[in-house]
């Protein structure tokens, strides 16, 4: 069953391996969709714990895999992790390659609405459904009963609403994090432009949908969080911390549920991230191998 | 005096600041040059000691920065890394951008005799001589009187070429170490292009002078060096470890002089490269640190 999934690259990586496949994405209208999957050494042996790694604005599938520094943490704790891409990429809609900011490299984690954008923009179900589904028919040895969600940026905003989402049904994911994630979408620049772009009913059907703070501010059930953004972020104005912390707190959701961290001196780049990729890693470590 | 080097960026990492600096290079002929610091946070309070780092063909300054996974060790040892450039850029000579192991991208750590070369490739003398005089210069906390010298591949030639000559004269280096380095470079095709192109006497000029192996083989005094490269690498045959560790061996020094690592399905990435990072690093500290 391996050929459902093309390997474009394989690289031993602390002792585990970092594999970049490619397939048809059926979410993502037929489109090739890639994503790298690292696989702990472990995993020769038995079904392992997965971690999905949502890149921010621009990205691709390779930022997270290279520039992260994920997977020494991951492959002492015997974890795997999945980095997929940010958005289709080729649909031939007019204008998706003019902005950095929406189109090609900007999915926003979303299913689109509006006729343009609905048969390709579909990373919600693409990181939600498709791809546990085509790994778990591929044959890799992954737990997927065993899930849990990070993310940077925009990819920050996806990994806390996919978790939000789904804890009132499928519970899918175990605890999320975030670095300097987008925490009121419906609030920030980036999201607005995205929601007027993919949603038939722009701003008004994100709301309580794909925004974090929204979400947590309706979410009874406990929660594991962890978000850390820097305090020198040159994009401060766009991620609303401050939101989401508050929401949670009238939510009733204390700081063992919900740690927001303000880290000094740090901004929005990989140099950022991967100084506390290890917490992250081992934040998820928790709940995975419980 | 810190006006002698340009910032082009600054990112606070792992609790120290890695920055990118340009200046006017004398030894490459007036050209502008960059390269990468990493100072860990102890440097606020002390002068620090310092590795550097060589990239190999085709890289920039960033690649190591980015990818190498060696700035967590070394902020918790305390250790300054220097990332310079691996050639002069836009010197204007003809050909020098056509191909990718050699010219723009592949200066070979050397000191160029050719005519056409001499003014700008200058690499051997930008890196020892050079980085060092500009960065005290500019008044910035670090101790060359402990250095050391990392790299890969080109570099890892260049690392320990620079290391083994140093040894009989300056003592520059306390200590040399390498992933998958070219360790004969007059044998390999990528070092024979590169001497017959930039020394005017060629291959036989770089002979004992630019040749690790041919180093190694005539140095008396008791060395510190290690190697790691992975079974799998495609470049195998440009690197001869088994040559070099021959010769180390003939010439006396044993084991704990001369490590030499074969790892087992590895091969020329960054990912086998931020693998053995930390060994590296805490390797080069017993030194740095005595």
């Amino acid at each position: 069953m391996t050929d459902i999934l093309q390997t474009i690259s394989s690289n031993k990586h602390f002792e585990g391996t970092l594999t970049k496949y490619k397939f048809k994405s059926a979410a993502l209208g037929g489109l090739d969709a890639k994503f790298n999957l690292f696989l702990p050494a472990n995993a020769a042996n038995t079904k392992v714990p997965v971690l999905f790694y949502l890149a921010g604005l621009e990205c691709t599938e390779d930022n997270g895999a290279q520039k992260g520094g994920f997977m020494r943490d991951a492959a002492s704790e015997g974890i795997a992790l999945i980095f997929p891409d940010t958005s289709p990429r080729g649909a031939g809609i007019e204008g998706e390659d003019n902005d950095w900011d929406f189109g090609t490299g900007a999915g926003f984690y979303l299913n689109a609405t509006n006729a343009k954008y609905s048969r390709h923009y579909n990373m919600f179900t693409h990181v939600t459904m498709e791809l546990p589904q085509i790994i778990e028919a591929a044959g890799l040895p992954i737990d997927f009963k065993r899930q849990s969600i990070f993310g940077h940026s925009m990819g920050g905003h996806g990994a806390l609403t996919l978790y939000l989402a789904s804890l009132s049904n499928t519970k899918q994911y175990r605890s999320a994090s975030a670095f300097s994630p987008v925490c009121n979408a419906t609030r920030a620049p980036w999201g607005k432009k995205a929601f007027e772009g993919y949603l038939m009913s722009g701003v008004e059907e994100a709301k309580g949908v794909y925004d974090a703070t929204d979400l947590i501010a309706k979410t009874k059930e406990p929660v594991h969080i962890l978000i850390d953004y820097g305090t020198v972020d040159p994009f401060l104005d766009q991620l609303h911390p401050e939101d989401f912390l508050k929401a949670a707190r009238d939510a009733g959701h204390d700081e063992v549920q919900v740690r927001v961290r303000s880290q000094e001196g740090y901004n929005h780049s990989y140099f950022f991230i991967s100084t506390f990729a290890p917490d992250h890693i081992h934040f998820h470590a928790n709940f995975l191998k419980a």
